[in-house]
């Protein structure tokens, strides 16, 4: 039985990349205890086992996933697991009374009609409009109050946060935005596939899905265009970098008329000034993964380039922290009335 | 002696990885012997004991700089040293008869105004006009006939060979050009700097000189603006890979009118259709770092996004091969009269 | 001024890759608190604006390192700085009433003799005795007391925690130990050298220092011949791995007569089966660095080779937490009375 | 059709990364011609679109192993399979007058109880006498007589080359031998699986097999027991680099008497002084995988252990051209009367 004071919460599909990171990040909450996990693959083994980092620290072992079973046990359910997974799950445990925190594609997009166009048929869209959009930064409120939350996707979060503060200033032209982005192989997931091996990706590096079809812009595209106040469509290129965390966005925009760099930055400190994970860098300093590897951080660093009327905006996270794992419990921590850093104040780890 | 049916070559400035690329290349040139090495680090150290790649390969033992002393063996010096240096010995290499092939950036731009304003002062600027930009798919005929040939930045390969169909066919937004550029490593050379260690490099990612500020800057936008017929000014962005070898340039401009990606692969056919380092790749396919590591090959891909107007240019080299060393041996190749690619045929390396 | 319940602490020599993980470890101690950091390099710079890992985190700015001051603001001492420098100060830091916790090699080796033959003349000799061998797993009462701490090496910690439970038990032949380890490049310093650039480690592999000649050596054969009971000499080769942090020992003894992986296991539970810090792995699963990467575990394995009669011990540890900085904390909160894995419980990172 | 003066090659099972690699040798081999690939995996495709390296450079698809298909076009077949496969097709190959060059361990071990012992029923056995082990080094004269060669492994390889001068010059206690090997990815083979992925295997490093468990040994003791004339066993630790070429063996033996690392040096001079592709480094120089990368050397140092009486000697190969395609070419070029270095001369590429 987990102690009184504690919130008990499971993950559901706990043995890819982000799962293990909740249970690292779940294992020093105060607050909280893992009370299940759960794997088709693993179901029976420990997944300490499966997860050597684990041993001594985790004493679950994977489970089938039987919703009705886990929400016996568990308040707060994250759904690890792929798109069109979390929809088939959602009502079950909205229904028991328990709150969710699904860090798939599924709940989004506010738009049905969206979602079908990007991924496929929506089996759960009567909670599109419930689902709250889990960045604390621009919906904490909201989030606080939600039974549903939908986490950000990892690249969303750090072209997102790096715009914000310059299209509510509405001080760039929206139509010229392109993000160039660069993520960690952990991205990927840990489906055992041929593209991921260690000698395709080493020593190596590439774009994909380029020209606007990946899926994570119609997420972008939305957030944006809420902060612009109309639609905004983006140029987005994602790369694969040999590194196993990060993601690193080189975002470019025309700034509609000259500002100073000064301007700029007091834009970000209004917005970001007081939020404990976002760090805006000091002028001339520049984001970078190993900076912000194994942390909870998104760091924030901009250029203007007078000599072609842009501004370069550069955003630093870890895809598995921040991108994934560590905003969900940043999510769970004001859901819970925790304080909303509880588990998330390690420093990155350098080197 | 060398040989007589060889010419003999030289190196000034070998200890480097451009200078250690060029012994490894010309080790396997049936038409050229390296007769001299120099190195002020070195000097009376055998080659191969500073790079053990080059055990029983490479048997000559740095020296240091005496021009006339290597002007006296070498028909074609290489020098692969940092900017200002070639300019002190650019004059005596040339009166004595010699080719000099220079890596560094001395001798790339047309205008010494120019050159002084991101560089310093020039020293040999009379030079400047009769130097050849080593350009082969550009300028192959005029570095058959030249004395001194600026070999190109890496950076700037892979930028301009990626734009050239593109702007001479006029089918792009000069004003709207970004370039977000890539670079392993080596690229930043062999200096012993804080900055290039492996723990500071290593499974991170970071961008540098942001904002308009890099050197490579002029060199891209004085051949564009040729190509272009008029001037070009574009945004750049490096960044720093954690990989030895490689760059992946991802380049963006908006279409000026709808064009089908047949008319844009055959424009880039029309260019390079003949050209044997420059690969075209199938519709679909990516260019990867991994796929042109060690090869002389500039490899080049593209998409259209429909949805923002935009043409994506991908291209891959590797920066020491294509981008320094092995384009210089490609330059030599021309300027002997030697078939372009004797030395250079070896395929990438992978994995 | 330190808060009256916190122990305040300074870092002298704080700019390497120890010194940062210190200011790493330390932020997220509820006990300590960091106070002055020193760095010659680096002095009046803030260390954020050197590690930025460290921004919002640490706000303190490097200083020169003046002993007085530092012994006036901070009741523990640590000492990050290359050998033969604590040794200048360890007698001032002593007479002020200080505790000093040194990470190099000046107070490890019992006699003076010996740290004179593989180092150099000793100038603080005296208080060779006194010091305490800071290996809690050997050494914790002696450790509670002392006032002088010479925190291990990160090779010696790797080998002596594998070894000791078969020595103290006397089952294997003393003479036959050969220690084959591998290290991360964190282990060679933040120092600019050419040896330790990206580009000459990345995707590379090698020995160093083989044959009997790295200065690890006698503190292993010290502690060892303390746990066997007499004199042992060892084989002990050192490599450079293609990562940033780990240790991973591979340890060869022969048995001295036949035992089984039963009797070996309730060797290490006898030893270890309460330690926090040592993980005993399950039959079959082999250490990697990989899961305690980032944590102050030392994890063990070992395996029984019937064709050779030898046992193979293999150990993991993260060279800067276990290996230095970690039991580094692990021994201030020894020596101050705290529970031992104060701000050391976080799980290793994987991935 | 071949060219009459070419040698016509065909290789089976061509999709791992021993495939790939012998297309990239023979595709700069003046003698051969490549004239089919198999895969089953990607039978239709071209191998230029599965390996994008090899663009322009390979016009063959891969097509399905019909092995009548086969020899009736190749004269020389290379198989890159799987063990248990090539014993399958030998019979047919060499009834059909062809050639066989097997990169499997189906033909290495003379003795089919012990292949039977360590892998599974041998259907072809038949053949083991007959076939020849390919080390040139060692059987240079039976490989340019043979109808059917066992290519070696990689670890038999680097692990044979660094101890025959001793064994066979009788000065190592052949009871103390120890060789702690560690192996590149690539040596995984190209299969999907999770251990092979790149946030498994990055940053980290691992034993595996531990304990005398490994395949290779047989194949190791076979051949240090012909040298040594005498039934050989040694203790065996493969480990996991993560790099994607390489392996480096550094190998444990006790000295029977003292002798001077001259007369050790004067050993391994006489018996490798005249071969092409073992390198022996002057005294002092250490072996280390990245300046063989990509080279078919075998780099081979030692040093002396004056302490315990050991020698420690070090040997660094590429584990995929020295360590399985390039030796197999180096057997082809025997076979066929080439020059031995024919296509391997290519220096290793470093960086």
């Amino acid at each position: 039985m987990p102690s009184p004071e504690k919130v008990s919460v499971a993950v559901i599909g706990a043995s890819g990349y982000t799962g293990v990171e909740l249970a690292r990040l779940l294992s020093i909450h105060p607050l909280a205890r893992l009370v299940a996990v759960t794997s088709r693959q693993y179901a029976g083994q420990r997944m300490a086992t499966v997860f050597p980092s684990l041993h001594d620290i985790c004493d679950l072992s994977f489970e089938e996933s039987d919703i009705a079973s886990i929400c016996g046990r568990a308040e707060i359910i994250f759904t690890a697991v792929p798109h069109k997974t979390a929809m088939l799950v959602a009502s079950e445990i909205l229904a028991a009374g328990r709150k969710l925190i699904d860090l798939s594609a599924d709940f989004r997009l506010r738009d049905a009609a969206v979602y079908e166009q990007w991924y496929e048929p929506h089996s759960a869209a009567e909670y599109l409009t419930e689902a709250v959009y889990g960045l604390p930064e621009l919906y904490r409120e909201e989030i606080k109050k939600a039974r549903l939350i939908a986490n950000p996707g990892c690249y969303p979060t750090s072209i997102i946060l790096g715009l914000a503060p310059l299209l509510r200033a509405g001080i760039i032209d929206a139509t010229t935005i392109i993000a160039d982005s660069k993520s960690g192989t952990s991205g990927a997931g840990r489906g055992a596939v041929i593209s991921s091996l260690y000698c395709e990706v080493a020593d190596g590096f590439r774009p994909y899905k380029v020209g606007g079809s990946h899926r994570h812009i119609p997420e972008i595209e939305q957030e944006l265009g809420q902060l612009h106040g109309g639609a905004v469509t983006i140029t987005f290129t994602p790369h694969l970098l040999p590194i196993s965390r990060g993601i690193l966005s080189t975002i470019y925009a025309r700034l509609k008329k000259e500002v100073s760099a000064e301007q700029i930055a007091e834009l970000y400190t209004a917005m970001y000034g007081e939020e404990r994970f976002v760090r805006l860098l000091a002028p001339g300093t520049i984001p970078a993964t190993q900076y912000v590897r194994g942390s909870n951080y998104c760091d924030i660093g901009f250029a203007l380039d007078r000599h072609t009327g842009r501004i370069i905006v550069m955003t630093a996270i870890d895809n598995i922290v921040k991108g994934a794992s560590g905003q969900a419990i940043q999510n769970m921590n004001l859901l819970c009335g925790f304080p909303e850093q509880t588990a998330l104040t390690a420093p990155a780890f350098f080197p």
